[in-house]
């Protein structure tokens, strides 16, 4: 081991999604090789790989990394990058089930998994069943993966894994019921701003942005105050992230998204643009909205319409008013004097990515 | 402490059962308090607290305790209890997620977790859909409490978790297998008896009996010999203990089975029953029974039909065989010598049990 002279600055993104893309095939390889009397998890590893392998920005495992670098001077620990790389197969267990739930045809560019799964078992007599219950199973198994990831040999420290395990289950849960909650409001979305703000915090900016920056600073032996001010960065910037999310669900272009722009419409979600639009809406607009979102099937003509209320209304342009006061927020809370500078650095790139999305 | 005069024997499976029970219902205690900002956890915590107060046998935590008394004369501490209700929980995982794959109505003797969600949201538009995605929810969230349980303060050591890791993936990952291939042989059984064997070997008599007997000899620091041991008991037992359930499945009551009998049936599940009974029948009745198989709804005249060919093709006699073989197997495994005499003696008290399970 050398010591180092100068801090270490985090790696920049590109350098972790590659280190943390190793580390998940290593595994599934490891899974494949050990799989000999099972030789249906090769299918199952083939797909996880490929699943992973369509895209996917990695921003769990590079905040994961950089909140370790938020902590600590020293280069991550090879448990920070095994657990960087778990939240990854989580979040493909999380995608897996909610693509069943939402019942989408496309991800990333491509056919979900229970697509996929259904087409493999074209000449079955059920076949399109048997595509989404396998495909439950398909998530389950990345749920489990994630935590033999985390345990492989050597199995983390006692006290390692007293540090993390508080948000590691707390991201688990809220991912799940923030993801319950979107299910019960979908499909009668109403002006109640509350609980689409709710969705929003548990789906995305604790799960997205907030859990992974604290487990990395945790490793790292993170205090209280440095726990809080990622708290105070990552909350209005996973508002922020998942309210320009709303837009490209609505207004977004196929091209860029990789799923289809009618998709969030045609299901209804409970989102802060809908209720907004529905609390600003004219009586005129707001019933004609309702009506247009209890359609079962959405032409493209309809989907128009919703994005003209939308804008009409004034919604669209109250909620890119809601990304710029939280992303000024999320940078007001990386002032010097609590967190590392270097790792500050990258994480203001981050919010600058997230404010210029392309629409 | 005090030290024991005598050697401990396994406490008997009425009192693992209230232990285990007591540990799960204090867990999800603990769930309920901790979620103040999460109200919906206590609406999960509590349909799984009905799920678990409905019914079953505990037998995979009857199994973890006695597996660790196979092994050694003291009482079992903390972590091997905790270990046995992490597997209840993790059977509850796998029991919601089988019935929304199966479709099935009832599980002991209730609605299933997906139609109590669906009850649970009569007014919403698709409420049959949002009862199947929350119970979903339901399983993984069980899934996800079945490892914070396991790792419920204090952390085990990682010696300790080192020994059990690998039995533990495998027991996920078999159980996951087994129900894949159960669902890919649904709907076209066959006279293929060697899938239906594996079938029974993953989902049954690894799970159910041979990975909970091995994870308690484990933490009590089982040789190869012990361990080998408990698998030559545990796999003919596990396989006699499944093709009982095939005939309950098939002409079993629905008071003594909590389910309806005519499930399997309705299901064409590729069972070692039913290929059995298309390699011994008739070409005739072979194309009746599959004719029968293939229909979407079965009438009480067809199950009769159905039941009538599994005994003149002599298949049901044929089974009643195997599993005589298989408990006279799993009895011969408990020679004196290996394993711990009060324990092994607990062990014989179940394959009788198993045995003379109502028809």
């Amino acid at each position: 081991m050398t010591t180092l002279a100068a801090p270490v600055v985090p790696p920049d993104p590109d350098c972790v999604r590659e280190t943390v893309d190793t580390l998940l095939n290593q595994f599934l390889d490891e899974q494949e090789r050990s799989a000999t009397e099972i030789p249906e998890l090769s299918l199952f590893a083939g797909l996880l790989r490929e699943f992973l392998a369509a895209g996917g920005k990695r921003i769990r495992p590079v905040l994961c990394v950089t909140g370790w670098h938020t902590v600590s001077a020293e280069p991550a620990p090879p448990l920070v990058w095994r657990l960087a790389a778990s939240l990854e197969l989580f979040h493909a267990f999380a995608l897996i089930h909610d693509d069943i739930m939402d019942r989408s045809a496309l991800r990333r560019g491509r056919p979900t998994a229970h697509r996929v799964l259904a087409a493999l078992h074209r000449g079955h007599p059920d076949a399109d069943n048997l595509g989404v219950n396998a495909a439950i199973l398909l998530g389950d198994l990345a749920l489990g993966w994630s935590y033999e990831l985390l345990h492989s040999p050597p199995e983390p420290a006692p006290h390692q894994l007293a540090a993390i395990r508080p948000v590691l289950n707390a991201l688990r849960t809220e991912t799940l019921v923030g993801q319950y909650l979107d299910l019960a409001g979908t499909g009668r979305p109403t002006g109640d701003a509350a609980t689409a703000w709710r969705i929003i915090r548990c789906k995305t900016a604790k799960y997205t942005i907030e859990r992974p920056l604290q487990l990395g600073a945790l490793l790292a032996g993170a205090t209280p105050q440095q726990l809080q001010a990622l708290s105070d960065y990552a909350l209005p910037l996973g508002e922020a992230f998942q309210l320009r999310d709303d837009l490209l669900g609505a207004f977004g272009d196929r091209a860029h998204t990789g799923k289809s722009a009618i998709d969030d419409l045609l299901q209804g979600k409970h989102t802060v643009l809908l209720s907004t639009a529905l609390q600003r809406a004219t009586p005129t607009e707001r019933d004609a909205l309702q009506l247009l979102l209890a359609r079962p099937h959405l032409g493209h003509g309809d989907a128009e319409a919703i994005r003209h209320i939308l804008t009409t209304s004034g919604a669209r342009r109250e909620v890119e008013q809601m990304i710029a006061e939280r992303l000024g927020q999320a940078a007001a809370a990386l002032l010097p004097g609590t967190l590392r500078p270097s790792a500050t650095a990258a994480l203001r790139q981050l919010a600058d990515a997230a404010a210029h999305r392309a629409l």
